[in-house]
């Protein structure tokens, strides 16, 4: 084990989360559930956000991530809670939020670009992202971002054996990788357990679904505030 | 230009297309679309098909491939040529239809499964799928042929600048590289405009989006009729 050897000021790759990473996403999930309330217009908004939820979880195993299987979710919650009621027009209302999803502006976090521009120069980036091919190819398009990033991974989870296989297929020692992202289940905790470096930056809503109990701890596990403290920490360590 | 002395003897990696390449696919959207005209009980079912062609027309630029997107664009025809009236009990059944679709067995074409083990111990062996990532991934662990495959790529999109991409990431000069698909327009044209090499076999039914007008010609163009003539095709020219 080459662990205790192991410092910050040897990394060579920089990744990073997309999603509440760099640019804001939850938010448009948040705000299409609040239109999709709306749709519904039953008394009891709570209840409507639990089954939605409960949609979600059974269906990631048959869609995985994404807008395409957040729609479809949306569409059997509302059949679900109208007991079949629910007209042909209000579904259409369904599909056409997750549409306009599709095409929402992209808003980048505070300092996202100046810290990626920053960082370009002294590291090779890399975005490893979790979710719809689609979806992710779309998102880093209308970012703007893609060209400071030598290499794109889109998974369908983010797990220890995501994360082994894309070191090993560009050659990268987990001692010369650092993992940035705002979730300690999918960016923190397999980074660390691989040997590398992991930075979390929070974000300040978090979908249930990536919550965690584990807290992740060791010398290779830093937290910072906000993305532009990110370039001081990768040096001055 | 180095294309008079490109050899087919010469090829390190024989990248595969999978969807009605390696195993049967369009016959399962066909099913499925049998079934939805089922549900829908309306007279004209030539104007369901074409409506629903439409329908994945315009929403591939949204919502990209796979069987999501195809779920979606069935609630949505379902929707419109019922004038609003469809139950929310038959979009129910159109979203098991969907749901079903991610389970559904993988059946391996015909010599598929030896014509992978014997060419896996001569070349690295790559599967270049486009689609939806969750839906490719989830084919591929059914089909219990990866662990032949050394690199698998899934894109958005098959063309010139994507094969372009993933020849460039694995530094494979497009000279040791061939192509194996049924798709004319995706497997075959983009990889021969990059100078490498494409072998076409025919499947029995082609999806009308992956229709094309433009012949491949050429010295590095080859056609077989059953994917068993593979190895004696990179073996005997």
């Amino acid at each position: 084990m080459a662990r205790a050897t192991k410092r910050l000021e040897d990394v060579s790759l920089v990744a990073f989360d997309a999603d509440d990473t760099l640019w804001h996403n939850e938010p448009i999930f948040l705000e299409t559930q609040r239109r999709f309330r709306k749709i519904l217009k039953l008394p009891d908004s709570k209840n409507v956000d639990e089954r939605l939820y409960a949609a979600e979880l059974k269906n990631i195993r048959h869609f995985g991530y994404g807008i395409k299987g957040f729609a479809l979710s949306m569409i059997e919650t509302a059949i679900e809670m109208t007991k079949g009621k629910i007209s042909g027009r209000d579904i259409q209302k369904i599909v056409e939020l997750a549409r306009e999803m599709t095409t929402a502006p992209i808003e980048l976090l505070d300092g996202a670009r100046e810290t990626v521009q920053r960082l370009a120069g002294a590291f090779d980036l890399m975005i490893i992202t979790k979710g719809d091919l689609f979806d992710q190819e779309s998102k880093i398009a209308r970012s703007g971002l893609g060209d400071h990033f030598k290499h794109i991974e889109i998974v369908s989870e983010k797990h220890e054996t995501s994360y082994g296989k894309i070191l090993r297929k560009h050659r990268i020692e987990p001692g010369r990788f650092v993992m940035v992202g705002n979730s300690v289940k999918s960016d923190i905790l397999p980074v660390l357990a691989l040997g590398a470096f992991a930075v979390h930056v929070p974000y300040e809503t978090e979908w249930v679904h990536e919550k965690s109990d584990r807290r992740p701890e060791g010398d290779a596990f830093f937290t910072i505030a906000r993305l532009a403290e990110l370039p001081s920490l990768l040096r001055a360590s």
